[in-house]
């Protein structure tokens, strides 16, 4: 596990979005990945509330590097597709993102995320569920 | 519509992460919203593309804006559920997220969206597809 | 839940498509329903493996009754949208059609649904996944 | 065209499932497909709508078809998930299926969906709408 996870390391560090949003790396394990991100008053939607967009995103991280962990040594992932339900308003001091492998394929690989909101007393609820499909790529070519 | 139109303007400026990604609402009209978003360095995600997240984020936005258009006057909007299929590298100089209505219902409405990429010469390609589904809520209550 | 329970029971059995592909309700509880499927030659899509629309058919009406067996009395359930993977080639001697309920909400119900498949000799896998959405619906309104 | 109609034709008619129904195809051209299906008493939910599973299911095959139309002569196409919304109860005399394609790539191709309700009259509404991933496999290999 630890070539992937460096794997996982170094191309999280390329994602300047996740640096955009204050995101960080906080567990990689075989076909496992979270990701956590503090609140910050400017990641909010009309409510105040974490912007559903951003949940979706680091979700959807998660379940990439998460799939990614399992592929061969020369791939790299691409999201095919995503859907994600919002359960709750994401209220919180932060937010923990999980992404876990359903199935690993060939070249498709199921996944499952999703995003707990933990509030400054340590109580926690699931604010969004994500259900949502990566491709393998092989060698140099990043699109289909 | 110019109630709506600026229903629609209030709030999103309200939207404190579509300030920091540098969107912005380029088109209002009944069921429609669009949001143009400019590229910038510090959106892409491992491999120098737009992040998924961000092409969701500013889709979601459009799409609740466009069910947000034809809502009754005292009404917020909430995202209850997306979908995303990512269509062709994100790549461009700009980003336009097209949020349309397929059917607005009293307590649900479908939404459409797609993100068009934009070159520096003009050119353009779809690089995202959404169906989603947007709540009306009445009143105070932001939470189903 | 016995009231509950017997809802759901009179529900599906005016579901005159379960009858036609052979379902039983084989499990009920408080948010919990599953749907048991004999295999059938006649189900099958074009390389003789279960239709991904029957599995899809038995696992949204599971998590509909799921959703409907905590709901109030006087309501009906509606199907507003499901998303499914296919997981694998839908083989075996039955599936069953697991739907539980991720959050009920007073109009929107999450729900997440798998179709297990089982051969012969009592090995078993999953064929899909299911992440939806139902909607309470109060009286004599079967629509939105 | 012709080779690429014969084979949606040649694998439609293995899928005894759209025989059970009673669903035809009723158009083919490269990247569109539909199927027709008349109403029929034991195709219902329980309200005496035609079951979700049902319009998801002929969406689903319209879809796969409209997706083998544009893949070389010996590849076989793989469901690997759609999303559907219901838009309508979907009452009607018969109904349409049209599968479209909104990108075909190499492995992936992104499918769109809608199901039309005609009624008796000839007046039509769309009940169902799906955005879904389909997949090209070469050779033998039906799983990924």
């Amino acid at each position: 596990m630890s070539d992937a996870s460096e794997r996982v390391r170094n191309s999280f560090a390329k994602q300047a979005f996740m640096q955009l949003l204050g995101a960080e790396l906080t567990y990689i394990a075989a076909g496992e990945v979270d990701i956590t991100l503090p609140f910050r008053a400017d990641l909010v939607q009309q409510h105040g509330f974490l912007h559903a967009g951003v949940s979706a995103a680091i979700a959807d991280s998660a379940c990439g590097y998460a799939a990614l962990s399992l592929m061969p040594a020369d791939s790299a992932v691409l999201s095919v597709e995503f859907k994600v339900n919002m359960l709750a308003p994401a209220s919180g001091a932060k937010f923990v993102a999980r992404g876990r492998i359903v199935r690993a394929g060939k070249t498709i690989t199921v996944v499952r995320g999703e995003v707990i909101a933990i509030a400054g007393d340590g109580t926690s609820k699931v604010v969004l569920e994500l259900l949502g499909t990566m491709m393998t790529v092989r060698g140099n070519g990043l699109t289909d």
